[in-house]
């Protein structure tokens, strides 16, 4: 049964001997694209209230993970193998504090990265990148005060454009 | 009650105008150190499935995965703002399918890695930077058959060496 | 006053809450653009005879340096925080050594590079890292010999292109 | 008479026969060194107040420079050609909106880096490149409402450590 | 008569004054462009038979080789000076233990690479970057086992696209 | 008896499951090391002469090569995988243009290139990437004029320090 999976569905990222290559993107038609991913990064109580009130002053810990996080995105192709390189259009990313109240109040940074191109590739990877490295320069800013941090939720919320058309990530998802 | 707080604990990434800096390291003495930590990446059965037999043809995906986040280790300084350049002495990266049977069954690829340096500052960063590009690679490589891939729990497991001596992270921490 | 400037002029690296950002170039049009910016090293008169006869000999301080200049605007994207990934067509850089006669002997090396591409975003960043690293690559080379060499007129000459269109420093700007 | 410098004084990045070289720091004792250099980037009244009054709002043109500098000064090796690969111990960048009433009023972005290490070699390239790469991020962030800002007196104001003493520029060096 | 051979042909990456310079390629149009490019290994008996019998297992010489060779085509302008950026439509590296009987028997790793680009400038350099990068991992994954392995034959086998036409290596050039 | 030999002599960039890792060498002692590596760029007559008649100029292909040569070394461990980072104390690197009179006459630019360092591990692959840069580099500088240009030869040549002790190349080693 899984053989007749792989014969519908297969990885790109192999030929038919199992080698890793960079994927031929040559015939496809450049166009716009947009990626949409998410990150949360779980911190204490303590932790969170001192990121909120460290924002008050210039040089706060959501703005130098914003910026980590855009140039991250950057990086990409430098960072995972089979990524092509790609002119990005665009990076917009955004971090929130979050408190959700519920049997136990969750405490964390809400990240979402926007990334647009006008190119051959998606820039799914791009939006992932950008969410990862600014959620690990949250940490890195808070790991003198809470070591037991935890990134969570590193997702695809949605992308548009290029051969598969667009998508949507579900709730249940 | 914030303000007693932060007399205590507080970002040491931050002057006392709030203003980021690299925290100056050199007063510490060498010493030997290492980081472990891990990440998980929750499949589908189906892409599941596909990684495993993919495992048995050489550049499966773990293969490509574990050498990324190798390689991503050494870029951490390049990646999180403010990261001191390290001489890695040694990176270790594992990465393994997992099946967790439960209410509902969880299909993932669990990522440990270790790191080790002797010098000023601890590995940590290094050690979540490999997890994290290891399972952004992950993601690359089966995208093209699922696309809501959730990469989660990248956390440290543990710490030696350093000022403040060995950490171990807590089953509910 | 300054309120009725930031309605009509702004910066388009933020957004309307203040977030750094990598503006959204994707709909403008590719064109061909290019800039042209210089820099001017100050140095004494030993240094600067030493460079010229420096330069009799093959692997002399501005051949150094001006390989560092194209080298160096190929790094803009990784430098510059919001500076879009840009394919460059071409890079010009020009180093000179010049002894400008007044009340006191200005002795300098004069850099210029000219950079062309043909994308959605202006190569200005691009021309001026190129003259700062070949300024600092000069910079490095004498430095042995002499320690309170100063990188000055940092400065865009001219620029073509774009929606704004062209554009050229008046003598006095 | 030239000859006769070139005797006494010479550049150390070229070997006899004019070859440009990383010179050989095998020798010399690991030191605690430092440098501390120095911008200033010249804006227009209004680029002066748009700085200032963006400075209230998280994620300003100063703390998007001043991350780009600490991250600068960590690739200052990749830029410049023969310098030395080093372990920063620590960096610390300073950027000030000043304002100096004279016949003309001065209106400027002042920046100010001090890198620390314990090493081989001096870190006067690093602190040179990090203030560049921040007087660099300035102009990108504001270049969209001012052209003609320029990036003057790029200099080192001290040095410790290293075998050659401590250094300290005076008034007019 | 090289006075004239010069006249005919030249170096393009100089300009009159002998000053190198990235081309500028603005004017050329963008095509599908392709190159083929080929390395060999030599390597002992011994570590020919190790290489291959760890080739059983995930995580091999060749592997680790292949995917280095991948991302080290997309280094190649941060590597080579008057390179110019490009963005890679597709890269295949392949590697294979070759062993020739002649009146001395060679053991070698054949390594070859096939680059892809919609571009205007060509992807030999790519190419030729991906087979010597893929042939140094070669070197330094055996370089425990054997110290005198000799990288040799690193060439172009083929070119296609762009202004100057297609071109194949006969078998004497 | 293939057995045997891997009993005795092994991958030590492989753990026991065959996995790739960057070895640890946080054990061992920090002592002066040497590598000096080679390689040959074997061009044709017409070639050779426009190199040495670009000689005369400043910057000619050799002084490119050297210098991209000397950057490349410093890149070593962004480029191999299981490379560690290092801090070289000093790179040489010399280019020169042999011609060998034989039956046929070889037209060539040789290249050695010595490479020092007080770490933990050796400088082989530092001093072997360095070459082989500086090779590609030539090619690069030539490609306009002759596509069919051979680099070979790419080898250590001797290497000291270390707990394996010194090392030399044999001639028919």
């Amino acid at each position: 049964m899984i053989q007749k999976i792989q014969k519908e569905k297969d990885f790109t990222h192999f030929d038919n001997d199992g080698r890793a290559r960079m994927v031929d993107v040559g015939e496809k038609n450049p166009s716009v694209r947009t990626a949409v991913a998410a990150a949360r990064v779980i911190v204490s109580e303590e932790t969170w209230h001192l990121i909120k009130s460290g924002g008050m002053k210039k040089g706060d810990v959501l703005t130098v993970a914003q910026i980590a996080g855009i140039m991250g995105a950057k990086q990409t192709p430098n960072l995972i193998p089979m990524c092509h390189p790609i002119l990005l259009d665009g990076v917009d990313l955004h971090l929130s504090l979050v408190r959700e109240m519920s049997a136990q109040t969750i405490y964390a940074v809400d990240i979402i990265a926007t990334v647009r191109c006008s190119g051959r590739t998606g820039v799914e990877m791009e939006a992932l990148t950008a969410v990862s490295v600014a959620a690990l320069t949250v940490y890195d800013m808070c790991k003198a005060v809470q070591r037991d941090i935890v990134i969570t939720d590193i997702r695809l919320l949605e992308k548009t454009g290029g051969v598969h058309g667009d998508w949507q990530r579900t709730e249940n998802g």
